[in-house]
C-alpha cells in the first residue's frame, strides 16, 4: 500500500482521466455529435473530481488492507472503476441538490449557476448516474458479484433519496416548524441521506471484488463479514454526519475552514434536535421564534439558548 | 386477450394500486414518517398514471399476443409490473423535463408548479426511477432474464438522457440558431430522446417474460427475435415522433386536442428541418428571424415560408 495519502491521491485521480475518456468513446460510439460530447466532458469534470474522495479512495484501500500485498494493475483497476462510482453516485446526489439554493460548492459556483447550464443541470446529473451503470456493466459484466454491485448502487440510491425526501420536507428553508423535528426523525434523516451511501457501499465493493466470501466458519461460530461491515459502518457514517452538525455549529472558521450556516438555514440538525430535547418552554420559544430565520439576530438569539462552547 | 380495449386499461390500472402499494410498504417497512409515506403517494399518483398507458399496456398485450392463449394472473402479474415500470420510466423523464417551462401537463398543473412542491420535484423524480429496480429485484431476482431487464432499463435510460442533452443544447427556448439544426442531428434526438424507450423495451421485457429465446433456427436460417423486434420497433418510434411533429404543425386543434407550438418553441422538429432543407436564401432568411421567437407575428411569418395544408 503507497503509504503516502498524496500520492494515493495522485494515482486515484490519474485513473479518472482512463474512466472518463471510457465514457466519452461510449458516446462518441453512439454517434453524439461534437457539442454533446464536449458538454458530458465539462459536466464530469466540473462535478465528479475536486472534492475530498474519501468515499471513492477507501475503495482501494480497503482491498489494499484486504490483500494485504500491493494490488496488482488488474486489481487496483477494478477498485477504482468501484471508487469512482460512488463517487459518480455522490456527484449525482449533489448536482441536482439545487433546493438548498447555495452558490457555492467546494469555492466555487454550482453547476446550474454555470452560464448556458441552468435546468439542464437535471439532465446532467441524470447522466452522472447512468455512467455508474455503464462501467459497471463494461468492467463487471462477468463477475460474479455483478448482481449484487448493481442492487447495492441502485438500493442505496433509493435509500440516500428516502433521506433527502424526509429532510426536505422536515427541513424547508422557507417554512420553520420545531415541531417537525426529534432525535427520531434526526436519526431517520442521518442514517438514509448520508450514513447508507457514504461509508457501507466501499467498503463492500472492496469485499465484492476481493471475493470475501459471505459467511465462514470460526471455531463454533459462523462470521458474516458484510453483516458485519455494516454493523460497523452505518454508525460510524451517523457519528461522521453529526461531527459534521457539531462543526457547523461550534467550529471556528479556522477550525473548519466556513462559517456555519446551518441555524440560518432552518438544518435539522442534532444540535437543534438535542436543544429540543432538554430546553425549558421559554428556551423553546425562542427556538420556534429564532431559528432557521436568515437573519443575524435571530441567529444570535439561538446561539444564547445554544451557546456554541 | 381481452378485445375490449377500456376493460384491458381498466384492469391495467387496477394493477397500479397494487404496485403502488408494494412500493409504499417498502418505504414504511424501512420505517419513514407517515408524511414522507404520503408524500411518495402523491408524487407517484400525480405522475404515474393518467397518460395514455401506450407503453406500459404494450408489454401485457404483447405477452398475450406471443402466448396466444390467455395469461395466467402470475404471467399477468409480471407484464403488468414491467408496464408500470415503463410507465415510471417515462414519468421520471417527465417531471424532470421542467426546462421546457411548459406549465401543465396532460391539462393539470406540473408537479413542480404544485403548492409546497418546487425543486423538491427533482427528487421526487429520482425516487420514480428507483422504485422501478424496486420492482424489478422483488419480482424477478430469480429469473433468468433479471440481469437483462435491469440492463435494459439502465442502457435506455442513458440513451434517453443522451437524446435530451442533445435536443437541449441544439434547441434552447431562450437562443434560437437554426444552424445546430439538421436532418441529421434531428434524426440523432428522435432516435435517442423517443424512439429508444418508446416501443422496443415493452416489447422485448414482454419477449424476456414469454421465454422468447435469443435465437433459434428456421430451415436454413437462424432467427434472432430481439435484433428482428428492434428493426422494426425503433424505426416505428422515429415514424411515431414525426407523426407528433406533423400533427402539431399541421392538425386542427380538432384533430389534435390542443394548439401546436413548436414554431414558438424553437422545437427541433421535423417540419422545421424539412423546410431547412429545402429553403431558397430568402426563405432561410425568413426562418432565422422568426423561427422560435415566442410571438404570434413571428410564428405567422413562419408559416408564410412552411404553409401547414
Amino acid at each position: 500500500m503507497l503509504t503516502d495519502k498524496a500520492a494515493r491521491r495522485a494515482r486515484f485521480e490519474g485513473a479518472w482521466k482512463v474512466i472518463k475518456q471510457e465514457l466519452l468513446d461510449y458516446i462518441t460510439g453512439e454517434g453524439m455529435p461534437k457539442d454533446a460530447i464536449e458538454w458530458y466532458e465539462r459536466n464530469l469534470d466540473y462535478n465528479v473530481p475536486g472534492g475530498k474522495l474519501n468515499r471513492g479512495m477507501s475503495v482501494v484501500d480497503t482491498a489494499e488492507i484486504i490483500k494485504g500485498t500491493p494490488l496488482t494493475d488488474d486489481e487496483y483497476l477494478k477498485a477504482v472503476v468501484l471508487g469512482w462510482g460512488i463517487e459518480l453516485l455522490q456527484a449525482f446526489f449533489l448536482i441536482s441538490d439545487m433546493m438548498d439554493l447555495s452558490i457555492t460548492r467546494r469555492g466555487q459556483p454550482r453547476w446550474y449557476r454555470v452560464p448556458k447550464v441552468g435546468q439542464i443541470a437535471i439532465n446532467d446529473s441524470f447522466m452522472l448516474e447512468a455512467a455508474i451503470y455503464y462501467l459497471l456493466k463494461k468492467h463487471f459484466r462477468g463477475e460474479s458479484y455483478y448482481v449484487d454491485a448493481l442492487e447495492l448502487f441502485l438500493e442505496t440510491t433509493f435509500q440516500t433519496e428516502m433521506g433527502q425526501l424526509i429532510d426536505l420536507i422536515t427541513a424547508p428553508e422557507d417554512e420553520v416548524d420545531l415541531s417537525k423535528f426529534s432525535l427520531k426523525k434526526l436519526s431517520l434523516i442521518v442514517n438514509y441521506k448520508t450514513a447508507y451511501y457514504s461509508f457501507y457501499p466501499p467498503v463492500t465493493l472492496a469485499m465484492d471484488i476481493s471475493h470475501v466470501p459471505q459467511s465462514y466458519p470460526s471455531g463454533t461460530q459462523t462470521i458474516e463479514p458484510y453483516a458485519l461491515a455494516k454493523s460497523i459502518l452505518i454508525p460510524f457514517g451517523v457519528y461522521f454526519q453529526i461531527q459534521d452538525d457539531f462543526l457547523d455549529f461550534s467550529g471556528t472558521p479556522e477550525q473548519v475552514g466556513k462559517i456555519g450556516t446551518d441555524i440560518l438555514d432552518n438544518k435539522c440538525s442534532w444540535c437543534v434536535n438535542t436543544a429540543l430535547a432538554v430546553c425549558t418552554p421559554e428556551q423553546r420559544k425562542v427556538l420556534d421564534e429564532n431559528y432557521g430565520r436568515k437573519n443575524s439576530e435571530c441567529e444570535r438569539r439561538v446561539k444564547v439558548v445554544m451557546p456554541p462552547s
